[in-house]
């Protein structure tokens, strides 16, 4: 085992206390909850609060992102675990001013169960809480409601923050956040497995080797093959991404080339240069790119590729600053 | 091999080109010479050049922080190689303004020798550039000017760059940064090579093992070991940092954990509650933290920790606000 860590079954708790020290200018854990990562922004007054979320190991996710311009609130689980009902309950307490508040994560049973408990809970107080589950994962269903939600969390998370951020209903920055990840969809590979700290890998695969379409927990993908070239593996990805909205010639995007944790930035500019290659003979428009560690899992080689389709209003949301200890846009 | 690349010995200039088209409201590769990285506010008037670069494979350094507030342009060498003279001499060319311009660099045998030729160069052209090596890496030698730069090339560069953004003169500028390299020291530990994507890993290091004190390269470090607890690793590091400017009671310093490249951001912040528990215990304030990988060495699994001790004119130059592709201050 590779890692750098004490109790393993205190990673989570640790790496709490250690990232509202460091990022104390953004960030506090919850009073009365410590699996709640509140910005210093709240209590806010008139806005949507926008609470994201999941399981840990997936750092810059979901903490990352809370700060100005972008999450109120993260609910932290345990490592590749959803939060229990009462934290995400917690988050509501915490950042809602009467306007309500949205729930948004990555599409997962677990986290689906939870989340919706709270939404109960919350109801229960008269709070008003919708949910956009985000299912970016082309290649986890052929039936995009039942498909996961991976890196592209990044970027319909933002747009509905963005939305938030302008006064709007919970009804608009819920359509917002269902037209973002209508627009977004992603796929990756792996060439290693995350190791967890308690108890190593959570796959086998060898050096050499990849999977082409594998979800960040190891789920299973395309095939299980040689480790093949960047551009080729590139190759074999972006068909998937581009049919599968479709992404057409005139269309504009942003892009997220999303390193899983342990592949050099290096490679995730190797890769970038030919998912620009494939956009630029597709006609479509990049209008910003975002290269790195967005959401990972943990210490897994590997990356993922999104693309989000834009219009004016996804435009403006994406590029409207935020500040968070990681994502800061001028 | 996990590595995901084409052809092994076109990495850097399949990197550089997608850095310039991922990034490509920021930097641009000079027309005539692809190994020199500047910032699109180039040419700008009456301001002393920043110019930093080194071998490839450390990124986001030296790329990363070409930008706005931050360097004007990077040059950028073969994997852990030092850039060949020429490029060094374009940098100047195209960056400076007639105020002269600033080398900043870790302090390797190889960079010295090639970016020393270029300030001959450009000496026979009439244009002054200075030379501040950074040299914050405690362990790698007793001797202060023989040690070499790691991590806290981060600090030294933003406030060097900071300054020449105020109109300082090259004089003033030089002395900022031999300022903040005199405050900064740097240690960190590796529990991993690093792998080269033509060779495979630098040397050979077990699962299991660490070594702390190693350098960036591989290069030897106090001992190597069974792997420790991140506090133990911490508890071991930080006299080394502590004792060697020293840091006292009362100084105000920022700190910097740095991933070598493969560490989890989890580990990192894990690492960080440790560092902020020793200095609290040290009675010596954290002004601004910053944890991620800012100084890697590709894949390496590791760390290093930085401290710099500011006074008000350090503090106020590492606050400016910058806005580069791997570092945003507002």
């Amino acid at each position: 085992m590779r890692r750098l860590v004490n109790d393993p079954y205190d990673v989570v708790e640790e790496m709490l206390e250690g990232y509202v020290l460091a990022h104390d200018k953004y960030v506090k854990l919850l009073a009365n909850d410590g699996r709640v990562v509140v910005s210093k922004k709240t209590p806010m007054q008139d806005k949507v609060g926008v609470i994201i979320g999941g399981g840990s190991g997936h750092e810059p996710l979901f903490i990352g992102y809370v700060g100005s311009g972008f999450a109120d609130a993260a609910v932290v689980g345990n490592i590749n675990t959803s939060p229990s009902p009462e934290p995400c309950y917690n988050s509501v307490k915490a950042v809602d001013t009467g306007k309500g508040c949205l729930f948004l994560y990555g599409n997962y049973a677990g986290d689906v169960m939870n989340f919706d408990m709270a939404v109960e809970m919350a109801s229960q107080e008269g709070i008003r809480v919708e949910t956009v589950l985000v299912t970016d994962d082309v290649y986890s269903s052929a039936t995009i409601a039942d498909r996961r939600g991976v890196a592209g969390d990044f970027f319909v998370f933002k747009a509905a923050a963005a939305k938030a951020d302008t006064g709007a209903s919970l009804d608009e920055v819920k359509d917002v956040a269902v037209h973002a990840n209508h627009n977004t969809r992603s796929m990756g590979v792996a060439l290693s497995s995350a190791t967890l700290p308690a108890s190593g890998p959570i796959f086998e695969m060898e050096d050499g080797e990849m999977e082409i379409g594998m979800g960040i927990h190891g789920e299973p993908g395309v095939k299980r093959g040689k480790l093949e070239s960047a551009d080729k593996v590139v190759d074999q990805i972006m068909p998937y991404i581009l049919n599968d909205l479709p992404f057409n010639k005139g269309d504009e995007v942003n892009v997220l080339v999303n390193g899983l944790g342990g592949l050099p930035l290096m490679d995730l500019h190797i890769v970038y240069r030919r998912v620009a290659q494939i956009l630029a003979k597709h006609e479509i428009k990049i209008h910003i790119s975002f290269v790195g560690n967005y959401a990972t899992s943990m210490d897994m080689i590997g990356m993922s590729i999104t693309l989000i389709k834009l219009d004016e209003e996804l435009k403006k949301l994406l590029d409207a600053p935020c500040d968070t200890p990681y994502c800061v846009i001028k």
